[in-house]
């Protein structure tokens, strides 16, 4: 049993590519939650569905979220009755928030909610939330506007405001209100290798080993715990990776991440580009591997999840 | 002012012909809101969405309900998750079902959400539901299919079965605990003539009347009280209407409607293929008119209107 931890478009690139190389039922992903929000009243949890929808094989393979051949009736109603519509829900994405929120009222945890989804969609990776109780990712935002420094919720600042902040600092507000799941924690007991993909580590990663007991459960497993970087050469792939870790004053490079989860990690995965970090990555401690990390094709995540898996002592 | 109560298609065709030929915003519509139900967690009322987006131009013309150019992307998504879904909600249309859950759980009584709902497509025409709080209509069927005698929501029964069943009883579930709201109550007050639309007087008009107020308010008002059948020449001019009296041991006329509301009526319009039956509905005590009732057209709808405000002394 493989366990990756991911969030949302990056992170589940390298998903797909291992939930293809592993035998079905192998893979387990703890998904960030802190993204999520209420839109009219629905419980949107985007990097959970993006993983779903990703090893359902339904998502819009442009965006690399979002499903695939979506159309916005709904929306555009929804505007006509003068409500905000800048978060983009799809006529078919509405079906997930709904049954979620649904049966979320109706006492499931998000854990059992997601399992639901799963097998309707015939995914047999087990997608776990990184806890059943919300949290929420706050980022406090720096007064270069005029309008002063403020809060902002995780979606005001990516979607609508797309990143354009500088923020100052960032909290993952009922966090302790939250513990790691059965699940969960299950999963890490009997994992042959924990996977940190290379998600946003700021706001994807962070707020997953934050939920009370996984830090600690990741560090007690007697297997692998190898990161991934997100940002290469200096620049995140995509998103705002690079530029909240300098915003934060942290190093925006690949060992600048592998600073951020060291204490947990028994290894840490270079992009060639980035070989030259080595030494610096070896002085914290982890054993270096050098890979080509970006995931363009569908074979290059299947390349790369193989490639990650041998070098870590899984034989595929 | 004007107040008509109504159910669904058939009552909206005659509040389309008052709307357009009364001065904006003289007339109030008191909608039925038995036949309420929850989908997926949210709150449908398809008698007040039939008359709001009929007389806010919406609604589609083939089937006198739902929106007009509706899609089922988001229904087609729940059915892949297992949802039933043999009620068929359009992506526009489930944008008010969302935004009127949303709004009653933060608090807004019904009459407000509908409210919003009129103000945000420019009806001019006060819609009020016949009641804040939920009302269930319930039909205990026959067990002539061998399942034996048993209760079915309306929806259920009107929609998913078709109106197949023998009906042995009405009731409305939870109106007891309703009463007739502000609004109705001010409207009736000061009405100048209330109209009863040719709705189905067993599951529409009934409703209406059993709100705790709602008869003895109407029963006071010192202005006409007209109602006109759905029921000519002995057949449901659409539904269930004629079948439903029968069953219920009512006789499936237009007099038969009348002797439901003669107590609160004082004028009773029939069909010109039911003249012959205007001295049993003087017998009521009830002033009797005949006009053509049957609107096919636009044109036909605002005929009637016109003629039945004339007929009942009000001057347009």
């Amino acid at each position: 049993m493989i366990v990756a931890l991911a969030g949302g478009v990056g992170g589940s690139k390298l998903v797909l590519g291992l939930a293809r190389v592993l035998p079905p039922g192998d893979l387990t992903v703890i998904v960030n939650t802190g993204d999520d929000e209420d839109f009219y009243g629905l419980r949107v949890c985007p990097d959970l569905d993006t993983v779903l929808y990703t090893l359902g094989s339904l998502v819009d393979p442009e965006q690399g979220w979002g499903l695939a051949e979506e159309r916005f009736d709904t929306l555009e109603m929804l505007q006509r009755y003068g409500a905000a519509t800048w978060f983009r829900l799809g006529n078919k994405d509405l079906a997930t928030h709904l049954l979620r929120s649904l049966w979320l009222r109706e006492g499931l945890r998000l854990t059992e909610v997601t399992g639901r989804f799963a097998a309707a969609l015939g995914v047999a990776t087990r997608i776990l939330p990184m806890a059943d109780a919300p949290v929420a990712t706050r980022l406090m935002i720096a007064a270069d506007d005029g309008a002063g420094e403020r809060e902002l919720a995780f979606q005001e600042y990516f979607v609508q405001r797309r990143w354009r902040d500088r923020v100052v600092a960032v909290r993952f507000a009922g966090i302790e209100q939250t513990a790691i799941s059965r699940e969960a924690l299950e999963a890490i007991a009997a994992a042959k290798a924990i996977i940190f993909c290379p998600s946003n580590p700021v706001v994807s990663i962070e707020p997953i080993l934050s939920v009370p007991g996984m830090r600690q459960a990741i560090r007690s497993a007697r297997c692998p715990r190898v990161a991934l970087s997100p940002i290469i050469g200096g620049e995140a792939v995509s998103g705002p990776a690079a530029r909240l870790m300098a915003d934060l004053g942290r190093e925006p490079t690949a060992v600048g991440v592998a600073r951020l989860y060291a204490d947990v990690l028994s290894h840490f995965i270079l992009d060639t580009r980035d070989a030259a970090q080595r030494p610096a990555v070896e002085k914290l401690g982890l054993q270096a591997g050098v890979l080509n990390t970006l995931m363009s094709s569908q074979e290059e995540k299947e390349t790369l999840a193989r490639a990650l898996l041998r070098r870590i002592g899984v034989e595929r």
